[in-house]
């Protein structure tokens, strides 16, 4: 179903865009950190410049509340600002030089400099759920850019026209900036596919379903030459209540879950899809009482809604599952909440998969070493939660069970929300993420270098990251020892 | 052809050998810097105690003399120990604490601790040659021990028995420093598949040819899981001497280029199989004399020998290929060296495929452009080296153009000889390696780590590498500035 605003790029045309991407390649690969920092905060500027256009067009297109993309759209030009800094630091270039040592053990070693140089053009996968923070100038378009890597965004449908008019925007400021072509913007299932198998492009980042994702991982990978792919997929983001924490305060547990699974309508990729509770601690009970007086609210698009309804029928139908709060489905779905026996639910596998919406799974237990054994079987989660209380005998054990399965362990808060700062993971073991890495916070510009060694080059053939000088002014590792200006 | 010493390694002798492994997973991911050093440095000793026993059984097998096995033996043993070191500098746990901030913008963040934990098991696959430092306990599974996981190797038949020998030495050495079950081994071709496709394995590390090595990463890639897969492979590794540098030293060049194209009978990832040269310039001549004295040396085994002798026949029957040095080939062949003109290189691909073994190709050239424009066309490789003079107006074009195909641009000098220090990049573009990683020096820990984040944990269930009064006195990031005790 395209929009007619914004017709499927051809084959021809993206051959063009990825070739543009090609070009600008070059010259952004030799920008230091003043000038990499300019294109972030250029195009942050030009973001808030619009946001009087841009925030109306994402409500019209995602159907999401002003007030929410409002923050999303702040969110967005606050990373971009964040990256801004990082690459000024230096620490992007992960700059080492080991100098010519004769006395080095067993074998004398000759002058070393290690830096990491841009990959190249990123095809990065705009997701659908944040039209602003995870698409054209999100999160993963930023940490290529602060990488110094030209970007090639495959617009998600749900937001076209919004994609144009940022995609416009902010390639204007970049290349008012000094980097023209670093970002293009392709549409269309077919040039999504043709995208990643592009002999131009040298990455691939994406958010979105398991399906979509591994699809496409499998494309980067049967390549010619295969590329990295980072994909950030399907989590259900186990919560732990424990008894602990349900005797002292079962209802303020019950209405924080309930805020956070209905959050957004449920549709992100941190919602807490089950939460193991003990049976008759109430949590159950506070939570349906506050769910209860969440609104109707309008999902993204009529096909995330069809597959909600789909989802949540085919949850409600499974044997020993119970009907907590009794949501509706459709275009505007109000939020459900299921219970299951853990014995049961150790029968099923189809509850521990995502079902993108605001319903979620309470899973009540008697004995907290089946829990421990429960959340041990999980597949890769994004995110794990525990609800405990200081002291709590359970609690070491099942952070120590959590984090093998999960990127980010939460104690005592919602995964909803996610932070961008500097320790920040948002990824983790597959499904959740299909590299060990990170799509928010400033790690996340990692993914997009390669490193590079110069063995015995003179100063005057070395780039200004490698030189004795230093004029960059960047941290480097050197003989061993860090050194930071 | 199974060495009935070292029989093919059964599928549930194979799954004992990774559950081992699994087992040992648990309690290698908590130790700390000098718990993990320790095994390093005990692996070291043990090995060295072992130096009158293994180098004796690594000349049998391997057929190389005994000065190049007992300088690899030290290599081996001097890896593990610099590895030790860096793992008590606590670099490799990368620890990155944010504080809660109530005025981080956009929106306040919650307390973030982030900590590479390691990945789990470790599949290595041995290469033939390197029978110690790219084998048993060679630079992966030192790397994958230093990230605090347990390996599993994959034997190269080329040397069975070494293999058992060393594999047994370590093992024990380790589970004797407390890490017991941290070292396996298995041999066999379907022991190595059903190896990188055992659930319980969660990475892939290899050296080899791109054949084997891109079949097996297939197999990680397509898994129901799939898992990172850090494959060296082939390289021809260009080598271009300028106008400038055949000028001034044509001699000095051919002779260099003779010992590093024949050393160890050319049986290295790094060895120099095409070198471009100004025609008519000497560097041939110089060269030719040189190959003229390398006597007759036994290549590793049988296979390779016969792969060589194949190959090189093939590079002779290619029309307008010169043969300059007409060497032998067989069990123990003499160097060979070949010539051809640029303009005929270009139309040819298969001559800059690699030919594992004592063979290079001069490609003669009159135009330095044209030079710039073949190497810019070459696959991915492990080095590229530049020989040039100061002032010299084509070299940085060259390093630039090189710097882009390969890992590690070599001024100057030979590609053999890979140093193990912080600096050094041993990986490149595909197919030189599968990704952007090193498999030599001291990052190459960094393959066999997940970043792990806790958000607002109490120090109480913090492991140490996260707690405020950092027990193991690691290096780490907090609130964006690093702190170095």
């Amino acid at each position: 179903m395209t929009d007619p605003a914004t017709p499927d790029t051809t084959t021809a045309d993206l051959d063009d865009i990825v070739a543009a991407a090609a070009t600008a390649a070059g010259p952004m690969a030799t920008a230091g950190p003043s000038e990499r920092a300019g294109w972030l905060r250029a195009a942050a500027r030009a973001l808030e410049a619009q946001r009087s256009v841009l925030v109306p067009l994402a409500q019209e297109e995602s159907r999401l509340p002003e007030a929410r993309l409002s923050g999303e759209l702040s969110r967005t030009t606050g990373q971009l600002e964040l990256l801004a800094t990082e690459v000024e630091t230096g620490a992007v270039w992960d700059a080492v030089i080991d100098h010519a040592d004769p006395d080095w053990k067993p074998v004398p070693r000759p002058d070393l400099r290690r830096v990491a140089v841009p990959l190249g053009p990123v095809a990065v996968y705009a997701a659908s759920n944040f039209p602003f923070a995870f698409s054209v100038a999100g999160g993963d378009t930023a940490s290529a850019l602060a990488a110094g890597c030209p970007v090639v965004v495959k617009a998600h449908p749900g937001h076209p026209r919004l994609s144009v008019a940022v995609a416009e925007v902010v390639a204007g400021a970049l290349a008012e900036a000094g980097a023209p072509g670093a970002l293009g913007l392709v549409h269309g299932f077919d040039a999504g596919i043709a995208l990643i198998q592009h002999p131009a492009v040298r990455a691939g980042a994406f958010t979105g379903s398991i399906g979509a994702g591994r699809a496409l991982f499998d494309l980067a990978a049967a390549r010619p030459e295969p590329i990295p792919f980072y994909g950030e997929l399907g989590s259900v983001n186990p919560v732990v209540v424990t008894p602990a924490a349900a005797a002292a305060r079962a209802a303020e547990i019950g209405t924080g879950y309930a805020g956070s699974l209905s959050l957004g309508v449920g549709q992100f990729c941190t919602n807490p899809g089950i939460l193991f509770a003990p049976s008759g601690a109430g949590v159950i009970e506070a939570a349906a009482a506050a769910l209860a007086q969440v609104p109707a609210a309008p999902m993204l698009n009529d096909r995330i809604a069809q597959g909600y309804a789909q989802g949540l029928q085919s949850l409600r139908e499974v044997e020993g599952v119970r009907v907590v709060v009794d949501g509706s489905s459709g275009d505007a779905p109000t939020p459900s909440l299921l219970a299951v026996d853990i014995d049961r639910f150790a029968e099923v596998d189809r509850l521990r998969e995502e079902c993108f919406g605001p319903v979620s799974i309470v899973v009540e237990y008697e004995d907290t070493d089946d829990v421990v054994a429960e959340v041990g079987s999980f597949d890769g989660q994004l995110t794990a939660t525990v609800h405990g209380e200081d002291g709590d005998g359970v609690a070491a054990a099942l952070v120590d069970t959590l984090a093998q399965r999960a990127g980010r362990v939460v104690w005592n808060d919602w995964p909803t929300g996610v932070a961008v700062t500097y320790a920040m993971q948002h990824g983790g073991p597959y499904p959740a993420a299909t590299a060990a890495t990170t799509s928010v916070g400033t790690a996340a510009v990692q993914r997009f270098g390669r490193p590079v060694a110069y063995q015995d080059l003179p100063q005057s053939l070395l780039p200004p990251p490698r030189r004795d000088d230093n004029p960059w002014n960047l941290p480097r590792r050197v003989d061993g020892t860090w050194q930071r200006p």
